[in-house]
């Protein structure tokens, strides 16, 4: 059974064949599949990490990536970014070369705060969340948003799925202005992926941190999330389902406003509620 | 907001405080978590790796994640696992360290092969999945389960998630005999974590390779689920929602039954088809 990859779609879905049971037999077709594809992301040529990703926005992943490392703070800092090229000179559709224009003591020193957590003896939730927030200062945005408008964009993110909506395989990252606007939107195979390529499409157009804005993801919160949004200084996350207890407790530390179960009726507040308006 | 964790419960829920957002009104309360806590896995003292769990299973998860990772392929080669203790004798909650029964030449070789993929050029689906096939031979079993049975799975698995139903956070693994009776369920914030902590499971009770089994996912199907559903040598892997293309390719490879969107009535069936009788 070969899979086709569409011609449309950037290579987001594929066909593959697939028998289907229904009312008590087997009925031959396709089924569309979302893409999923490594990428391997380099720094100055060397490889540094390897992600099960969908194609697609790789330039925004390896970026967002980078920042949710602590390994750049800026644009200026992200340098370039290329593609990497065959011995015959053709581009290779899953890797990608950065070249950071940090300063090598800088980004040694930046490394050595990122792996505290890795030296710490006893490690538990606290220790994960002091080496977060020894590296990233908590979120003083006083940014207010109504409660009216954070019920709006459950919809909006869902009416933006286009993937998904073809092959419900897909996890999404939205990004909305304080009055509700829809800013860009990504859907990757991993929430983790979805979140960086949103990140680092911020901070390729300078909008870190972003100071006014609020992030949603479909599905469930985990530290791994929480922590992204603390990179891109994002005072708002969102999500569809439930959070960790971890999560919680980062959001809480990190000057986050969390909110949870967010429905089109209803949500959940578990830190810095003072920012939603009623 | 300080979270209490539940005295029951193994762990597994924290409580926090939630403002809930309900006919125009916040009210406050308390809201059930799915408790995320760091594990750092210790080979022979040294540590190997950090991973974000639903706490309980340590054993299980440090076990399959071996399995799955290729350092070991019996129980006999696990050898000891026992917690780290602290400086004053006292078990450490979130750390474990395995001193595995593997001669480290046999060990070298393994960690050769396991990195193929690390330094082959142009990196693709195919380069991830000859890695995987080159370490794990296709699956052989000519074992046979009925659709009939198999519609039966999905209802069972639910059934069983205990932690799921209080804080809708965590997702569930289940392993199934072919007459469709639960031999073990997990669950976890991670589903990479629910599925090593099965496999680590049958790895502890001498079950691998699971050769007339069927392991269950909540969620969707990924390269990566794959992969431990491989090395865990079980013919049948089975999702409530949609695979990935290169879950689909590796499972064809790897010579595993894939069923996707299972659920009361219906099912897909996207490689191997013919181990299920109509």
């Amino acid at each position: 059974m070969a899979t086709k990859h569409a011609a449309s779609g950037a290579d987001k879905i594929a066909s593959h064949a697939a028998d289907k049971w229904r009312e008590g037999r087997f009925t031959s077709g396709e089924d569309s599949l979302a893409v999923e594809e490594p990428l391997e992301i380099r720094l100055a040529g060397r490889r540094f990490t390897l992600t099960m990703r969908t194609p697609g926005n790789d330039e925004e992943l390896a970026a967002g990536f980078l920042l949710a490392e602590g390994f750049i703070a800026s644009a200026a800092e992200l340098g370039e970014i290329r593609r990497v090229r065959d011995a015959k000179g053709l581009e290779e559709p899953n890797a990608i070369d950065v070249v950071l224009n940090v300063r090598a003591e800088g980004l040694r020193e930046r490394l050595k705060r990122n792996f505290t957590i890795s030296s710490s003896c006893g490690v538990c939730g606290k220790t994960s969340i002091d080496a977060i927030t020894r590296r990233i200062p908590p979120i003083a945005s006083t940014a207010k948003i109504p409660a009216s408008t954070i019920l709006r964009l459950s919809n909006r993110l869902r009416e933006s799925q286009q993937v998904f909506a073809a092959t419900g395989g897909l996890h999404a990252c939205g990004l909305f202005d304080l009055d509700g606007s829809l800013l860009a939107t990504r859907e990757d195979i991993g929430r983790h992926n979805a979140v960086d390529k949103i990140a680092g499409w911020a901070l390729v157009n300078k909008m870190i941190p972003l100071a006014n804005a609020l992030m949603m993801v479909s599905g469930r919160l985990s530290f791994e999330i929480v922590q992204k949004a603390a990179a891109a200084g994002v005072p708002f996350l969102a999500a569809v389902s439930a959070p960790s207890s971890l999560a919680v407790e980062l959001a809480d530390e990190a000057g986050i406003t969390l909110i949870g179960f967010l429905r089109d009726q209803s949500f959940n507040v578990y830190s810095h509620r003072d920012r939603i308006v009623a």
